[in-house]
């Protein structure tokens, strides 16, 4: 076994953690996947098993049409809809499923959350759109979020009566945007119970997303 | 005690944990149960004891009529009609009580919970179903999860006003439709909040079902 | 220091930690109190104090004009409610107050939380009944409690604006009261936000709480 | 390093546990400074490091216009908020923002959170005020938030479609009023989901506030 992947076994298990402790999972139901290196494999969970089993040894390497290279287990059955990602998407490193509730509620309206929160612009520079309802089964899930995806700021998609999915550069990315595509479709969720939120104009969206991935954390300073 | 037995007293001990780690339960209000494979015999939990002094030794063992053949202290107030599901459904192995909060809200009005998530698809097959009004004391709570849950797919019912009882293979099983009945009913009641949730039609609820009984997990593949 | 007393002021401080386990309090804003049995004392928490510091040794023991006795703090600025029950109902050997989330929402509009589950009939044997407001400082909250409890099944009651107070033999009942008051205005609450519950009759209400109060736990068996 | 910094650098890091403790934050979002008693300098957390990573030794410390005096991280996207807060407003020892669920929903609306609860009144004395729309870069927020709190009793605002700020005479006040903020914010969005809450008279307010800043707590009794 080379070097890289073991790193991102350890990477994806530790992740499914981070899964866990934000709430956005129960049971089996989410998961996590992360492209290897320079290598056309990606890295995910195992079908059916419990988060507290899941260890770097149990992960489940796969090529990126979804066949199983190395592992004991079964891919999760969602495995197909990361690998579409990965061939579609040469930018995407990680790709994270959940049914997190708060998200998953708008997903089974069919609505997109709209962007009323600095956070959001932060993060997501638009509103985090809906995709289409697709079968698991064949590529109808991977096409359905490209598809969504596709020239859009967000890195999450709210798939319709499903769940959510969201991308990043690597892993630890698409598992920051998880966190907050809860976290935000909570927020206006409450606050769209009591009335209506007050919008945001465009502009100020740009210029908080553009601060946002140029300024924040610790890069150096752009202004 | 037979060997048997000793593994379902701690697998019971053991699933109670999981009741309260995903919020199910406060102080001593819900129960599992589980058939002893091959006897006449349940294991359940002792009535008004709290979760953290439960242990594989202070389980109860009953007959399935709900006497007691082992055990100190009273069994679960709830054991009648644990025991009339087991005498009348000879394919369950596992039973669980719960007043989880979201299902039990759905169980106050007497509403079924609509399946409009491709996870309720999955785990229930079709929506969940609301049971009747019946006081504790006799048969006519079991009675009442027997007959509501007779052709029905889904592996939990409501109890108008009262809670949720879920049935499985096992008592794994029952705990986690248990678990998935409180998520999916969270989630519907959250997205019903703000509007209508989108339908799933019915063939698309029988693809799902049909491919999460027979694919997911770690079964040898099936397609 | 006389032993029962040590045993109270044990119970007391290790009964503060189920008040945050069961995420009833925040910072320092909800107490527990027990009567010292056979004398004219009672073990309160001290006041402002977080519950992470709370010990056996730094419980206040005041006597039941809410005069201290021993410690070095001051105690709870709720000691003269707490203390007033004790002098008006020698029944109670325990109180509890918190400001817990949902029930503190039925008490801001001042609406008794009607009796529509099983647990409620169990627990409370009706609805949990609304006091008056009253200003800190005075006989007031401690009044009001009394009063809106005379003659009353349930342990708790919702005091305008403010929140809970619960009462029960001893102070572990009284705890109990408070977490199953939490629960049983959170469902109930979420219950009422997509429809109507469906009404419990009087008479099956009765018929649970006899048997619950007769029947349930670790009592010998009564039918 | 001199001393007393250290003890506050250590102040800092700790209290952000308190914020992820009462889930006020998720990832990086929300930020504790302190300003260093008797020197123009401020105690604050680097930018986009997560909460498990923060120590006393990464704290970063900077004079009151915000360029930052030691540390080897850049200091967070707030610092120049939190600097114009201390620079404008000597009593304030701590600074505390947060994007904690319910206050931010009401924060998205534009709306104040209304003084409907005795904990209310003894915390806050008023309303929870909602300061200005403002981008972040400039002074545009620390100023919305010195001028919204101008003459108000509250120690939080809540800046509009972004989140809170609270302040206190030091960073522990500070951040027990952005837990007491969320707590009631909470609340009465619960209370108004079911009709409307019962107002509190302007003198009750007064006497309970009164009574709070002066008894409450190991303070000598006043009364």
């Amino acid at each position: 076994m080379s070097e890289p992947i073991d790193l991102i076994r350890r990477q994806v298990a530790d992740l499914h953690q981070e899964l866990v402790r934000h709430q956005l999972v129960v049971w089996t139901a989410g998961n996590v996947s992360a492209r290897v290196p320079g290598r056309d494999l990606l890295v995910i969970k195992p079908s059916g098993v419990r988060y507290d089993e899941l260890t770097p040894q149990n992960m489940i390497v796969c090529d990126l049409d979804g066949n199983v290279v190395e592992g004991e287990h079964a891919p999760s059955s969602d495995t197909a809809a990361h690998a579409y990602v990965y061939r579609h998407r040469p930018d995407v490193g990680g790709v994270v499923h959940t049914h997190s509730t708060y998200a998953s509620a708008w997903a089974a309206r069919g609505e997109a959350v709209p962007c009323v929160l600095t956070a959001m612009a932060d993060e997501f520079g638009a509103e985090i759109p809906v995709g289409p309802f697709a079968l698991i089964g064949d590529d109808s899930i991977g096409r359905g979020i490209v598809e969504t995806l596709d020239g859009h700021r967000s890195p999450a998609v709210l798939m319709k009566n499903h769940g959510v999915f969201t991308i990043g550069e690597d892993a630890e990315a698409a598992v920051k945007a998880a966190v907050m595509c809860e976290d935000v479709a909570r927020t206006v969720h409450l606050a769209r119970q009591l009335g209506e939120p007050q919008p945001l104009s465009a502009d100020d969206i740009d210029r908080l997303n553009f601060r946002y991935r140029n300024v924040y954390g610790q890069r150096p300073a752009a202004q």
